[in-house]
């Protein structure tokens, strides 16, 4: 019930508090979504003196992000006017860092209508997410947990003993494989609970198994 | 209510069936939590043959996972006789990889605690839980989207016309300063909503900005 209050008392605020009036820009990369991914990609872009427009849909965090002295908009990256007002027509690129999938999804359907030759970038949380993104056609697809994963996996075979060099090269190796299969799942995405797609992944483990067996011969 | 009569379904179910019988194990690896990012580190772990106990606390989630072949156990790794049995005097490594940081601390503290030789290498959601791990001693903290965001931001970059090697090596630059500040808020990690903590972070990021317009000097 608290939860329950508190979103209420959250949406009722947000309802409240209207958009940011946006600045019309040029040349500019508009990013979606100022969470623990999008500022990140805002502060590189920003060293890099390139003109970021950033929207958020939570005004408490869009009033803390500006005490630390950057520039952002509460707004819903999902309202084609917003994006148009801002000059989303003559952007050079949409970073989608949405957190939640359905709005990252819808987001995602409205800059690819609204503005057909705007690539984009986005974060996906989860394998799902990532076939719809790619599904709707958007360029660059970055599963959000994944590559600090294989980190992770490179860290812990070091610390057992396996040397840097095979390390990096196991996670290499692997985020190829597991690439290509990201790829192939695409094909038959409405039956992720079904049968076959558990035997195809379970085929594809297989693989990848043998592949392994084959690069740790060649090694000794 | 709807949420809240289904965490309640969830855990009275969660607490009618036992934890399974962990094995006892030599020279292995645990691994604590089978989410997203747990899956990646003990796929890649099991195709360099290394033997792994996992354990994840979502039952459902322990049924899946099996059904696609891989070993792993239903049981809290926050329980120290559980971790007894399953042989943690005799580990190599224990991976951290629980999403939800309070669970997440209590377990290092568990494992640092009962297991004082037994070196870690844990997920961190954020900063904040980031600093935690490390106040407790964890050899290796890896925050969870950090990684693909710095990804997110080099495709940014190339997408807009940076040279590859110019958009890694400002990704390189970014993470070797944004790591030394995590290890510098480690000493004001209480002061956090402080005027003295946004400063630093302000002061930071001047610096930052200093360095990368030298490195655009230099490259011009």
């Amino acid at each position: 019930l608290l939860l329950l209050s508190d979103a209420l008392r959250r949406r009722v605020v947000a309802d409240e508090r209207p958009f940011d009036a946006l600045p019309s820009a040029d040349d500019h990369v508009i990013l979606a979504g100022y969470g623990r991914f999008g500022q990140i990609v805002a502060r590189v872009l920003k060293l890099k003196k390139v003109q970021v427009t950033a929207l958020d849909l939570d005004p408490a965090q869009v009033d803390v992000i500006r005490r630390f002295g950057f520039e952002i908009y509460y707004g819903d990256a999902a309202r084609v006017d917003l994006l148009r007002a801002a000059g989303a027509e003559r952007a050079r690129l949409f970073v989608l860092a949405i957190d939640d999938p359905a709005a990252s999804v819808r987001t995602a359907e409205v800059v690819r209508e609204g503005f057909p030759g705007l690539r984009m970038v986005a974060r996906a949380r989860n394998r799902e997410h990532a076939h719809k993104l790619v599904a709707l056609g958007v360029e660059h697809v970055v599963r959000e947990t994944y590559a600090s994963s294989l980190e992770a996996a490179a860290i812990a075979l070091e610390e057992i003993g396996f040397p840097g060099g095979q390390a990096s090269a196991a996670v290499d190796r692997f985020r190829q494989y597991d690439e290509q299969l990201l790829q192939e799942q695409l094909e038959f995405r409405d039956d992720e609970d079904d049968e076959r797609y558990i035997a195809r992944t379970r085929h594809f483990t297989k693989e990848l198994e043998q592949i392994f067996e084959q690069d740790q011969q060649a090694e000794t």
